[in-house]
């Protein structure tokens, strides 16, 4: 039996073992909010395990299980289908992690997890319908080539989408115009529009349709909504709503306080969720006392990108506190409070950036 | 007067400070050290304030101070003068230092501060002659577009070459062959070939060519070796030789510990100086008691590229600890115990690897 996945420190210090991820995987320098495209080495990335060596001319993508054909692709063969290119906001789980007391002891994300890159690939839809896909099939399970341990199962990363959710999904072959870089999925790796990113299985060789839901270590121990170790917990699926404010002026090197000289400012931003369009998006730039609304670009039918906004401020001499706070067409908006699980899994709680006027 | 660069802390735990940087910087994956070249994003990257927003319509590079004739030029210029290209391993001053006792406070690398790519654009010495230096010239200053504060001085980033240094030097449009990514430089950057980081100034808008040795922050405040805060110190130059181990098996995704399997496998690494090529890879796989010699891959005349090396190893079920120790042409070596100083800058004390075999 699997140890749970997620030990919670309340101490203060980040211990060697979660420094070691964050040198590794990195986030997104909130100043490239500022790109409507992400590019690679900007757009944050998690690795569970290694990149794996593969290379495009040994590798085939399977299709098998409850399939009336099983399928073997190769990257050739996957390039000739009909393509299509899609933005997609993409956020870790963990995103907000490090900043819960106590702390859930993984990745140590502050709030930087996430990334807007233009996906290219086929759609899985037309996998699937190649294959055939048999009337008893109730999820997809997809298989990359990273394999470690966790938690004591060593296992190759493995996730499931119900094939409702799998309808919509991309087997994703470039990003931003160009073959996926190594540490983005080469050469494929899913993209799953308005879920959270242990969804987007990279490296991906294998598609199997089973006909019971999946019980993998990712899905039934990892990645679940608890309370407690025991708690057997909610998965974790679409991306809650977050805006994301581009720091205004220059920072200080060690704190990254900001710095801005008085006078009328544009402060810039981005915001997502992953049940629908951000409707708004609210600002306050006095430490939660006041709030005011910001325009908000709208988001294009079809599109999963993020959505730019902007409010003027015009800051006084002296300290100020800036937070912003994204509510999407459904109502989900964003906590000023955040409520704390095992695995500081869904965190969206507000940003605040401090800011220096001089 | 500016404070001290370094403030030493001996406390365990990393600070939410450090992990601001740790989140936006990030180090290379070891299992990168796989790439001849590094790509963005694999490649590290320190950057001390924002990565500023430079369009390449609106830039320029000037060049003044002691030459006859001032130079302003477009992107478009520096792309017509005749190119070269140049493989050069480049490492971040301050990499190792979270592994030292006490823990210098800054960006709070392990050992990943490493990558090696294809650098291409125009020798500096090109535009010099094309400005013509004044025989009173001494140094060259290098200005990026980057600006902030550190430790109470505002600054755009600067730091200067002693002409002898520049001769050799690049300025780079270029990155593996394609623009320069936002992140290391866009448009241009310098690359000192065998100096650590902090000398290959991005976003570079400025030379001035000075007739006594540049004073400014980066020069004589940041990047000295010092015992003691009040210590002036020496000044951080070219690289310290290392070798590193590309972690061999497959990890766990929290300590990072490797697993393989019992039998004949083999080690492989990179190993690299910015004194000259490496002479010499020794290897351990038993925590130090016993050394054996790697194969050392030669370094090409001209190259400023990192050594592939490897070595086989017959692992047993049990605990190990592999490490590396590089020695160069000129017979500098690794320490196996580093000595401290102030800002944790130019540490190369040998990596060590946890590897179970079952």
């Amino acid at each position: 039996m699997p140890r749970p996945p997620a030990a919670a420190g309340d101490v203060d210090g980040i211990t060697l073992d979660e420094l070691a991820l964050a040198t590794r995987n990195h986030g997104q320098p909130l100043e490239a909010l500022r790109y409507d495209v992400t590019p690679p080495g900007l757009h944050y990335v998690l690795v569970h395990y290694d990149i794996p060596d593969v290379r495009a001319d040994d590798w085939k993508l399977s299709v098998t299980g409850r399939v009336r054909t099983d399928l073997t692709l190769s990257l050739a063969q996957l390039q000739e289908m009909p393509a299509v290119t899609r933005h997609v906001v993409m956020e870790c789980a963990g995103n907000g992690r490090a900043r819960l007391v106590p702390r859930p002891i993984s990745q140590p994300w502050l709030v930087e997890a996430v990334g807007c890159a233009e996906w290219t690939g086929v759609p899985l839809r037309a996998v699937l319908e190649q294959a055939g896909v048999e009337s008893t099939a109730v999820e997809a399970v997809f298989t990359g080539a990273d394999h470690g341990i966790e938690r004591g199962v060593e296992q190759d990363y493995q996730r499931s989408l119900p094939l409702p959710v799998a309808d919509d999904v991309l087997l994703a072959y470039a990003m931003n115009g160009r073959p996926l870089p190594p540490q983005h999925g080469f050469p494929l790796r899913l993209v799953v529009p308005g879920w959270y990113g242990m969804s987007h299985v990279k490296w991906l060789c294998d598609i199997t349709l089973t006909g019971t839901p999946f019980t993998g270590y990712q899905q039934s121990v990892a990645y679940r909504l608890r309370d407690r170790p025991e708690d057997p917990g909610e998965p974790v699926t679409r991306i809650a709503p977050r805006a994301l404010i581009i720091p205004p002026g220059f920072p200080d090197f060690m704190t990254r306080t900001r710095f801005v000289r008085p006078g009328l400012t544009s402060l810039h931003g981005r915001a997502w969720s992953g049940h629908g369009p951000i409707a708004r998006v609210e600002v306050s730039t006095d430490h939660g006392h006041t709030w005011r609304d910001a325009e908000v670009a709208p988001r294009p039918a079809d599109s999963h990108a993020w959505q730019a906004w902007r409010i003027t401020w015009d800051p006084t001499p002296g300290p100020h506190l800036l937070t912003a706070r994204a509510t999407d067409v459904h109502g989900h908006t964003q906590p000023l409070q955040q409520p704390w699980n095992q695995g500081g899994f869904a965190n969206n709680s507000v940003q605040e950036v401090t800011v220096q006027c001089r």
